[in-house]
């Protein structure tokens, strides 16, 4: 198969989100333009990222839902487990591992990090929390090669350069700072205090002042 | 001034949002080209979007960051108080209240507010949490615009309408659901669970197949 751009795999994991918690009642097939109108996108938009994974709808009744996930699932590489740790166990930490057990995908959280001691060795929502110092042979022992971070600003790139010395692949921010991280590791910052600054700008500006305030870009 | 394009708002967030966590000590000063390595941005596109907002430095000493972040605050409408509902008082809710409590912004969480009797009339890191069914009347009182979203997926839409119905102008959504809402009102999805799938993708393939991870959208 062809490179994905990120756009089309950030959408792309939408769509498996919309499949997977909005589906209506008693339908097997969906059609491009009601996945359309629920991501507010453009229906040839759908049609084309669909079939960049090789799917593509019958006219009379649209895509068929579960060979459409599995097909999502397979091209997301979503069909195998992928290890991931939470680093920095505190109220925002706890409670995505709360959260994400909740969920049961093949994204599995199997170890919290902290370095306070207090919490070390204490088990969140079934996770184990190890200590930082722990972090490169808990990772390899147990497969991780994602990483959520949760850490206060101050601590957040000294922890990111340990997650990358540990080989993690991917990283989820969540702690206000802009990370330096090596281009082959993958960073997605998730900066709540950023979203709500902009939501703010939005809310003392006319509607037809500003363009959709969406991601197009997931 | 010129309205300003989604994308725009949110880079100058991130630029505020570096400003405000990241700044070296000592300096008084940054040139346009730092702030731009730091979000993995062209300098020029740093420069342009600065401009949008009536700045520029001077060629030796670059921005002065004291009054680039007044004038960040002023463009981004943070110069005033904004009041923040958090609806659902879960474990993503809880924590929420509490990070955002500790930063002390003019974001400021008014109420929480949850279907569980349990928790109404709790009070969660200093944030009272009320009925569901007096969200009209508490939203109207406490001055609120901004609603962070965190109940589960089937509860998300009926809530929402709850919301826009109360008057509340902007959406920062957790729920994994796309919430269909008035084009008046503004959104942002932080589905983190689709935001892990997409990295998970690119742990999976070589960096060389894929574009920048990150949200040049913000």
């Amino acid at each position: 198969m062809k490179p994905i751009s990120d756009k089309v795999i950030g959408r792309l994991a939408r769509y498996r989100t919309l499949l997977t918690e909005q589906v209506p009642e008693g339908r097997t097939h969906l059609f491009s333009y009601e996945i359309a109108a629920a991501m507010r996108l453009a229906d040839s938009q759908v049609r084309r990222d669909l079939m960049a994974v090789g799917t593509r709808g019958v006219p009379q009744h649209g895509y068929e839902i579960e060979a459409l996930k599995a097909r999502l699932d397979d091209a997301l590489a979503l069909d195998r487990a992928h290890g991931v740790a939470v680093v920095g166990a505190g109220d925002l930490g706890r409670a995505l591992i709360a959260f994400l057990e909740a969920r049961r995908t093949t994204l599995a959280i199997r170890a919290a990090f902290d370095v306070d001691p207090a919490k070390v060795n204490r088990v969140f929502s079934g996770v184990k929390c190890h200590a930082m110092a722990d972090l490169e042979k808990v990772v390899a022992a147990e497969g991780i090669t994602l990483a959520i971070l949760c850490v206060p600003a101050a601590a957040a790139q000294p922890a990111a350069d340990a997650l990358v010395h540990a080989g993690i692949r991917g990283v989820l921010n969540f702690a206000p700072v802009a990370l330096r991280l090596p281009v082959q590791v993958a960073l997605e910052e998730l900066v709540i205090t950023t979203y709500l600054e902009k939501l703010a700008y939005f809310t003392t500006h006319p509607a037809k002042e500003r363009r959709n305030g969406r991601h197009d870009a997931r």
